[in-house]
């Protein structure tokens, strides 16, 4: 997905429909950014189908996921950055062991 | 649903009132963009019976549901869009197997 | 519920305390808008007690829900509208069998 | 929490750490205004450790809750209330048996 | 994380893959502002795996969690602070036993 000099909300993720009943499983969805792949949800065909998310981003990022059985569907929107230099976005904690 | 170059944010849908009790039945609800059918959310109907939705869109859309039991109530508004040439809003990714 | 020439945001609803547990209750909330009686949510006793909602409403409405034993609180709160004229809030799609 | 002239939003609440598992025990959330005890969330330790919320206050209010064997964070933050005079906030509809 | 003058908002924090099923976790996330530790929300590896936040921080804090095989994303952005003086942020009450 490209900002192209704007920012990037992602709102929410949805499965697609599912063609055939397979248990429940679980699907992890990814955000590349600057080089790093980050986890930004886990679904569920059975108990979590979508989730609204809370995410922005200011730069170019890539979208994937890992289920081999269906489609997933991403919605967001660009909004013009009235402040360009101030905001920098996206940032992220993580402890590995 | 008619944007009327405006945006129109779609924040939830929820399922109409259960004449009778049929098990746990998973109802898809779709929106069609420029030819396009997305899946925006699966509910069920003693599980999940509403979803808050995080959607924009800036051009006209088709709702509908494959629910024959009942019906489902999507809400939302319209916003003016101040400045209409810089947003490309609804963006989706699907992965087809 | 009156909007007084304003827009009226419903953000939560949230089943009162139990005074008694009698199993997972469910329990419809409506809002009544231009004579139509649409389904807000669903809430059960002991599975989900409340819901983020994300309703918008530009009309006077009315409230209720079907729970015969115990109270509903609905939380929102009122904006003005700054360009009354072009802000058609509140669709809802409903297909019946 | 004294609203000082602004708006206050409460925005989540998270039950505190456990410090033993007693079972999945329920906990109420309350907020009194003017006189009157509202429920804002139920939660439990097990199955819905926290909730976000939806609120907006514009007077001052106490926060409450009825668990006794833990802590429980509200998080929330004020805003200046541009239009003071057009706000009534902070409504509920409540019905008694 | 540094606020830089400037309000953060905390909008998500996702479970990162499991490496290997462990059964359903429990994780609790904490954010330390002015040396108080408190309890941002707690996550489960199998239930739920990731929370949308409404957290406004506009001092710096420290986020940390007690996951000790695996990784959390939180996800947040920085906006401006239009009106410094007047926006004390983050409030939290908390009932020890």
């Amino acid at each position: 997905m490209s900002c192209a000099g704007m920012i990037l909300r992602l709102s929410q993720a949805s499965l697609g429909k599912l063609k055939e009943e397979k248990g429940n499983e679980s699907i992890c969805l990814f955000a590349t950014v600057d080089g790093k792949k980050l986890v930004l949800a886990t679904l569920y065909t059975t108990k979590l189908p979508q989730q609204h998310l809370g995410m922005v981003f200011d730069r170019d990022f890539e979208l994937s996921h890992d289920w081999e059985n269906g489609s997933v569907y991403f919605y967001g929107y660009r909004i013009n950055n009235p402040l360009r230099e101030e905001y920098p976005f996206c940032f992220y904690v993580s402890f590995f062991q």
